[in-house]
């Protein structure tokens, strides 16, 4: 079985050769020749290059025996598209300069046009999907309507999440307008990346782990699905990724997607059996074991590939991003540690 | 029944006549009176001011109908004692000068003498328990191990606690002597402060949700019930708070303590079940709904009272920290609507 099949099998449940991996942020700051082209250009002009987008989107696929090709893109690309100013700064990471807290400036957000206002992005995906002829499947990607709002809201990485949670409290009708008017664009931008080459979509909601489990069964879920159920192509996997909460996997199952992704604060197991047998998982090492020696790294990666058993609808992943000044030797030892001990 | 005796009674689940409530931080920033003195002094300078650390304790006491008084501290003390350079930055928070690294490091850390390094602090727990008179019980606490390695390890907030995680990995000696030390460390503090008259204590083990289930289960978990049972007067109540990860419930009650203290990633009857009903619960609010309107805060705390059920064995608080800027109004319907929607 080729790295073009065991990746999209195992979305679907389907029986593969070996369990397939990639890794989030895959394209990244670990590697050398990453940082290179970074030297050259900032992060969103990155985002905003096909070429060079696509080229550091080849990048790790070249280097090692990875299953799929996530594009080179940033969860805030959709919000730009629609006219809020932002910045991606070193160090600090996005920043919104201008936050959306009143009704007024929901209501102001327009629905954009993805092969308009995210051209760039679609050119990247037909060029990583061409690049790669067939041999490994492209991932496109979006945050889920939560993460994003978070953003926006907050106008930088939060804390304690008051803005967005006052919001929810107290102007619960700008919150579903501005969660309203998220779900429209983000189902239009995956679509978008689905006809232009992505073979899977991946939906982040890395901050919804900051909810109770009330609050984000009545506030969060309902949008997210919305989105989930929003794309068209019902043959395209949608893996589903959210940090920072396990109690939240007894109703993760909700979203509508094909996979689970798991952080690394669950044993793979227990939290499959929660999330449901009937879905597929991804996960779940801690990006920070990569650091650790050779055979540690190698211990991690066999223990949770004895908890996923070699039932089918395992992907392997970290639980969140690689980290900057990971070391490569590790990377590439656990990818060929997953393939080599999940043999079928 | 006065509030003498509700708050110890229900952390050794007898019956009370309403549940008691007390908050994490509720001597801090959110109230006028405490930011007046700290126009004057600075944060670590009040900890080591006996007279002013009683009065900004005693502050929320006079305010509000609270059952518990904790004594104005913090975590990193007997990192001081020890003789680590630190200082706490506002906005920043505590910043460890040279963090601790290695084996030379952790060797040079000396066992220190509550009543001698730390004689401000029992100072300050004895003015609080003299002038509460009997009439509400004080509170002592430390970090756990864990957490009060992380920070010295890290050397100040971590965002992916690489340096504390490669230690466990890759040190694991200089790990073990570490966390021992700050063991054997912990123990002397607690039972000094329970000396000068804690009528209860908390152990926080506020960064231990970055650890897999694997990692906690194995190099935390141990260590705190080390410090839990080093705790000489057994008739203390002992009260473990840890955020972050939900998926710990499950082996929380190993640490030896009388109640698990929640955040608010979880409900918290489902959360009691996991922790195992022999244990009393602490929690679980999010501190983030004090800022909505009154109505909400009524509701979110008829809802834990709800799943609580007047079970012996809960104390309400909040799921963390009370944050700066919280609207006093609303600290004040939240205690009252604890005591009048609970009442036996």
């Amino acid at each position: 079985m080729s790295r073009a099949d065991r990746f999209l099998r195992a979305c679907k449940k389907q029986s593969v050769d070996c369990t397939p991996v990639w890794l989030m942020r895959q394209a990244g700051r670990y590697l050398n020749e990453y940082q290179e082209i970074r030297k050259k250009i900032s992060f969103m002009e990155l985002c905003k290059n096909p070429e060079l987008a696509c080229e550091v989107s080849l990048q790790p696929i070249r280097r090692f025996e990875l299953d799929a090709a996530i594009i080179f893109s940033d969860l805030l690309v959709p919000v730009e598209a629609m006219g809020v100013e932002m910045d991606i700064i070193e160090q600090k990471g996005p920043v919104i300069f201008d936050p959306i807290r009143s009704k007024a400036a929901v209501d102001k957000l327009p629905l954009f046009e993805p092969e308009e206002e995210t051209a760039y992005l679609l050119e990247s995906i037909r060029l990583l999907d061409k690049e790669l002829g067939g041999k490994v499947p492209v991932i496109g990607f979006a945050g889920a309507p939560f993460t994003i709002a978070s953003y926006m809201v907050e106008g930088s990485h939060s804390r304690n999440y008051l803005y967005i949670k006052g919001l929810i409290y107290n102007q619960p009708a700008t919150y579903d307008a501005l969660m309203s008017k998220l779900c429209a664009n983000l189902i239009g931008y995956l679509n978008a990346q689905i006809n232009a080459g992505a073979k899977a979509v991946q939906v982040f909601d890395t901050w919804a782990g900051c909810l109770s489990p009330g609050d984000y069964e009545k506030h969060v879920l309902p949008y997210t699905r919305r989105v989930i159920e929003g794309i068209t192509d019902k043959s395209v996997p949608v893996i589903h990724y959210l940090n920072g909460n396990p109690a939240l996997l007894d109703v993760l199952g909700q979203v509508g997607a094909d996979i689970i992704s798991l952080d690394w604060r669950v044993y793979l197991d227990e939290a499959w059996q929660k999330v449901g047998k009937e879905f597929g998982v991804q996960g779940n090492l801690d990006p920070a074991i990569l650091f650790a020696n050779p055979e540690e790294v190698e211990n991690r990666v066999k223990d949770i590939l004895t908890r996923a058993n070699n039932q089918p609808g395992h992907v392997f992943n970290l639980g969140h991003g690689i980290l900057p000044n990971t070391p490569v030797e590790n990377v590439e030892l656990l990818i060929n540690a997953v393939h080599k001990y999940s043999k079928r």
